[in-house]
């Protein structure tokens, strides 16, 4: 796996912020708190956990268009798997009445796996977010259920692999991405045939690989919040 | 699992459709064929598959709006899983040139696993399609390097459960889908934890259980299509 | 005129629903009812009735796009007449309330004659989600002043033709759309010169034709309602 | 009927323009010829005649709001009718090859009748156009097989009105618009029951009523062009 | 500087309107007031003045779009400096409540200036709609602190040049706009080298030249209200 | 005025970036060049400079949502401004054919004066990339005429307040922006009063008080680039 660094805290104005480094890939995770929730579900005294994600524009090789006319659909599809896996940990219904967090996941660098980094950061960001929330005397405790990270795998020329940079990307057989909380249980997992479909046994030495560096990630995730 | 039916060419002017039910959800798949690529293939010789996706309003309980300001997050990620599967068994080489075979997916009625019914269906109409462009001396054999049907599976009150109704899916802990080749390999798998993470053990009872219930569908497709 | 059926009920969960077929042509037509108004008409205690239309892709010969950045101007013109025609047999004050009655007409197969198929089909469809509404106790008695009917009647080689398929369509010099309550008064009549201005006297065989045709949908529409 | 008058050239520099008047209502039209066609006309080496239509926000007692996120049904619907109209006249063949004449209807004053005053004063902006395209050359003579004029005739109270202004036509029970040349033969005819069906002998009252009303309209329209 | 004229009420039934020309270059401008504000005012008990700027097709030679897809960054730029030039001179907690006064500039002819002819009308329109709503008693006084007017200014071929017309603006090397108060005080100054820097002399200059020619039209603007 | 620090490449793979400070402000600006232009440049042989700006929703305390229906007028005014700001000193003839500079300004965090910041930090990114077009042997001299800086003055509480940061930008008398080339001219000026309208001194004052800044930063600009 390439080298992972968390920077916490790097708005200040921020309640949470987190700077993920993946090898060359670097996203800015930003958690902020509105007090407000989605219209279904105002009255319910439920809060809402969601995120949204931009490449921006300078972040790739050949330019990457601005999302201005609604997000594309690989955008949306990665939102959504960013707000699924940290709503997965996060107790809504503490989260001290109507209130929303959001992640902000904005990509500086794209090198490859930026929807496992920007979990694995935004973890951190909603972490201090919350901290903030107590500490605002909003919340007593601090409504999470565990940690949450992800890592991709995949085979490329008949091996497994963690943590594809872009140049494997493009040219793996199977792509895979793997969140997981720190017990080792999975939050979610999607892989997809690029080209051949794969088997059983591919499919399971791809989630082993996966088991032992998100176990790495959420060791750094503790380490950089000093939980 | 429930009560699956295909019925092919139900539209007598399309050159492949096909009108599938799950239990009472109900898709109707229609393959269409026109000679334009996408901007980004023109000039390759290579053609290309896609699909959309739609509920009709009246296919729900609760009217559902039409999404005539662009599709929604969910739609897209669907429309995205069923191109990606139909992909996967085709050689996009062999198309007859620049082509794109488009495949419309509306549904009926919703009553859970629209998206696996979806891709089980437009793999027939997928055939039908093809074979009527073999006809039209188009290409001269079918480009296809084997089936694929899907099926989601699910833990519901702590059971493995195939194909979920929507009654099911509501309250399921973890929501699978699992799309797979004729050789019972795997061409995707989307798990979600909607509740608690689920275990490595869990994994593979949902895993076993969709091998089952695909192998029955590619029969089916097989008697339909009289393979 | 064409082969016209009428299939009630064929969506089990909606509360009226009726599959029109004009000949080739198919309309699957279904109403719902939803407690909300337009907002210029909240609180003034009067409900609503309106009309969705759309083709589905694959119901033309040459794939149809789907309308995903708005409505097209010939939809919303059909859409609105659909509306109209419904609404002028119906007592807005006495649906219950503030509630609105959808009547979603989508188009399976199209060969002409989709937007008279679709007021004539959505009317029985409005009659059985209204017979739900009494049986919900919200209405005593259906609050409708009689029956609405449609057919298109155009001039092709010369002669008066009802009911014109597209291959007529298409070559037609005039072309008109006929909507007729059951007592043979006119609600909308809507003539479109293709290709040169008509005379009074063509206009005269036109609506001649319409209202016997007219007179045996309303009829069918009777039959199939159990009126 | 209201008193109507015709303004030509009121803008120098556009080949084509007519500011009208019915009554209060005022409208102006501008003509324009720009060398390019709709993209299914390209290589047919015909021509296009089209309309935009538009209502000044500051037009109706109660501003109206610009339409910026894309044209209503309502404004769709009567840009198609004008268009259409003046379509009818005009020989496609003839305009000098790919041309397009846009007919741009402005409402300064909104009273009643602004759709059928527009067709009036589009078709005078149509002919000084056309004369200026002949001028430059274009053309040899004028592509034209005849005039246009509209009016809107109802039944108020019981009585047939022609040229409803506003106050009239909100409380019409049947609002109708008849597009003639001035042969006196139709080009359109769209009645609308507003609140009650109508009977035949309503309907021949209603055209016997727009025929007067045209042939005045043609008159005024040949003394403005100097025909 | 080209001749200006400022017709006073030239829509009966608006509040205020004003059709201004600067040479050829004609803006109607009208200002209508509604009874609501933009919901971050909404509670403040303060009033909003905004506006709006569109130019009509036939404005241009050479036909201009209409912005139906949103307006464009020039259009959104001109709504901008107009709202906030005729802001300045209002007292927003003295408009009777939380009323919005717009000011709608549609641009009958466009030849250069129209941004400046639309503010120097806009301030006629808004005093007689303000007048109006003392009539109507809603305000006690007109809550007016002075007069606004606006001219460009430039440097074509080296000279400085008053109210460009479009043939000057276009090889302009200096595009100014100034707008000032009846106290010769600055309200907004907005100039760019197109083609060059320019000097502080030069900037000097033309700030000297547009003084002069406001003075003017708030002289004209004066005779004209009648204040 | 604030701490002002330009660094240089922090993008490897990018052309041309500079992360720019104003005191706390922050802006990410990247420069790519892609070969193509718009289609009112095609067959020129002219290149274009164009800017892009936004936000990041974190950048501000409450978060600032991303503009995904369309860039708000505030934007397009910003980006059109930090356009015509480079285009003014580049030779558009001389970037090697028809190729675009595309600036990318996001802005990580929003104090005051980000526009002008952006500008600034451009100019040194658009100076990298077109040294790498040198590189790559598409240009032999760099197009340019001149640097390019920017700083906001104003006045608050009576004083002339150069690079003002958002409590000083809130409670302003008067919001200028002022681009200058390295000689001291104007590029553009751009003067607001927020309440009172401000005299011909006070403007003098601001602008002599840009002028200094000015030149501070162009000869940090020289600096950074090894000028």
């Amino acid at each position: 796996m390439r080298e992972v660094t968390l920077m916490r805290n790097v708005l200040s104005h921020a309640p949470g912020s987190c700077e993920v480094a993946f090898g060359n890939t670097r996203v800015l995770c930003v958690a902020t708190i509105a007090e407000d929730v989605p219209g279904w579900l105002r009255g319910t005294g439920k809060g809402w956990v969601t995120a949204e994600y931009a490449m921006l524009p300078g972040s790739t090789r050949g330019r990457t268009p601005r999302e201005r006319r609604g997000a594309k659909g690989r955008t949306s599809e990665i939102e959504r798997l960013i707000g699924r896996s940290l709503r997965s940990i996060v107790d809504l219904g503490e989260l001290g009445g109507e209130v929303t967090v959001t992640l902000d996941c904005d990509v500086i660098v794209a090198d490859g796996g930026t929807r496992t980094a920007a979990i694995t950061g935004a973890y951190v960001a909603l972490v201090d977010a919350l901290r903030f929330w107590k500490t605002a005397a909003k919340i007593r405790t601090l409504p999470l259920s565990g940690q949450v990270a992800a890592v991709s795998v995949g085979i490329v020329d008949g091996e497994v692999v963690a943590d594809l940079d872009f140049s494997q990307d493009v040219r793996a057989e199977v792509d895979m991405n793997v969140v997981m909380d720190d017990a080792g249980r999975f939050i979610e997992v999607q892989g997809t045939a690029e080209g051949h479909p794969f088997s059983a046994e591919q499919l399971q030495a791809m989630l082993d690989s996966a088991r032992v560096e998100i176990e790495a990630l959420v060791t750094l995730q503790k380490e950089t919040l000093e939980l």
